[in-house]
């Protein structure tokens, strides 16, 4: 059993790997239960890709606007309060439409080209956003180079992550995933250092393949990862994910999609796995493992769930460093 | 005395060099008297600038925006009916807001830097943008190169134009102006074309120093315009200008401002000239010249003055193609 949330475990150095909506829902838990300063966000830029010229980061601005409460409720993307005056004309003209960008989310897409044009990297910029809301964690990139994920579907075709994803939302059957445009990549100065310096790292409940991979893949994560305290929430609950195409990658992967299927993704860097109450008598089924792996509610719908989560994950793995 | 304007001149080819406001509005009535195709507008690209990454094209849009009848009648610049969310959030977030750039305007310039990206020249982006708004005549710009103007202040400092004109609102003291970057830059093929196939030149009440001459300025353009008939219409009216810093320009390079001096900054070039009624009396004092000058009224306020004005000064052109 997952001992009681001690006021000491505020004070644990906690570096989460996530992408964007669900990860940022356990972020917000994690903002609220740490002591400020205390946590690091690595986030996935995989998906990141150039629309009108500008570079737009979608899994660093729904981390960025969840913890500085600017989230819109109830797409999960982009801001509440949002207008789209700027989308309508586009329309009307006859421009691309499918990645729908509010003028609040557009004017910082704007900012971000200004201040990446004038020589500030993403991890800079990204910086800079987190100070001009007054959040007080910290937002970092996974890394300031092109790392664009991509997705060739079943009929051979090479597409970009986002138009995999929004525009053709998630249609086409996933037949491989490229990561990082192909390269190897070494995540930023700061997403090391915060890995390193990490006393607890949690892999936020995000698409394993798609979110956190590209961040496992970067120069030398998976040998930091292997010294350190890792717990994994997982993103499937009963063979679905809350949101997004996770389970149905599995699927088109040949893998049936729960969370046993998740654990044994990350099997080689896993110390800990929280996963959802639902799937509780699934997991008598399991496989055998020297991860300790815990049931807890894992939907998130306000603030005391992310809240509740947050502790429940940092208690196990609080257990996991005190038992190493 | 110019003769009334006649059905047949509807067909005469007609090239007007023209800046923003000033041109726009001439550009209009042109575009209301002469058949549908007979019109050309070069237009002045060195105002244009980067801004959050984003090729902006003042002069273009504004001869866009008023062809098309979607102009705000209030600035002179921009579209009506628009909205400022995005300036707002911009604004907001301590970003640059000293360009005023609409929603309805800013979806324009993603568009235009889409279409820049994907391998289009400005000359067909704008001709793109011609057909989306339904304008039958041609609006070029006068090069697809960067050929930017530059002020340098009265303390020794070289601006930007939009850093000057917009930023610090024309106040800075003009010690001299750089056209085109400080390179020979040519006209597009278009706007070359434009020229060369032109039965009349026509330079619209725009900026001579940093509207007209940008576009004088490009290799081989004078050459072409001495094999024309070229009529000039003064932006001057009783020693200032009704818009921008063109009054305030003449006398800060040592020049009193009045048509006169507009007709001598032009007079290689010109056949025509037509100043406004106002400076009639003062005309009269002008020195003597081959250049034929007709008095009009060129304060446009609405579509009849635009029109009457335009039937002038084919009409004067006209006249001038009939006694060559």
């Amino acid at each position: 059993m997952t001992p009681r949330f001690e006021e000491s475990f505020k004070d644990l150095k906690v570096t989460v790997l996530a992408g964007g909506v669900g990860g940022a829902k356990l972020l917000v838990g994690l903002d609220k239960t740490l002591n400020p300063g205390k946590l690091n966000a690595i986030v996935n830029t995989g998906d990141d890709f150039f629309h009108f010229g500008l570079h737009i980061a979608p899994d660093i601005d729904s981390v960025c606007y969840a913890l500085a409460g600017l989230s819109d409720p109830i797409h999960g993307w982009g801001r509440k309060d949002e207008s789209w005056q700027v989308l309508e004309e586009l329309r009307r003209i006859g421009a691309p439409d499918w990645f729908a960008l509010g003028d609040k989310d557009l004017a910082w897409q704007l900012e971000r080209q200004r201040l990446l044009n004038a020589g500030m990297s993403l991890t800079e910029v990204t910086e800079h956003f987190c100070a001009t809301f007054g959040i007080p964690s910290r937002v970092l990139p996974m890394c300031d180079e092109p790392a664009p994920t991509r997705i060739r579907t079943q009929n051979g075709e090479w597409l970009g992550f986002q138009d995999y994803f929004v525009r053709q939302k998630c249609k086409p059957e996933v037949a491989e995933i490229s990561l990082t445009g192909g390269k190897k990549i070494a995540p930023s100065q700061a997403a090391e250092r915060a890995l390193r310096e990490a006393d607890l790292v949690i892999f936020a409940p995000s698409n394993p393949w798609v979110s956190i991979d590209p961040i496992l893949s970067l120069k030398g994560v998976r040998e930091i990862l292997n010294e350190k305290v890792v717990v994994a929430v997982s993103p499937i609950i009963q063979n679905s994910a809350l949101k997004g195409p996770a389970a149905k990658m599995f699927r088109e992967l040949g893998i049936m999609p729960s969370s046993e299927a998740v654990r044994e993704h990350y099997i080689d860097l896993l110390d800990g796995f929280v996963f959802d109450d639902l799937d509780q008598e699934d997991s008598k089924k399991w496989q055998a493992s020297d991860i300790i792996s815990e049931s807890f509610q894992t939907i998130m719908k306000d603030e005391k769930d992310k809240v509740a989560l947050s502790e429940a994950v940092i208690s196990l793995g609080a257990r996991i460093l005190v038992e190493k």
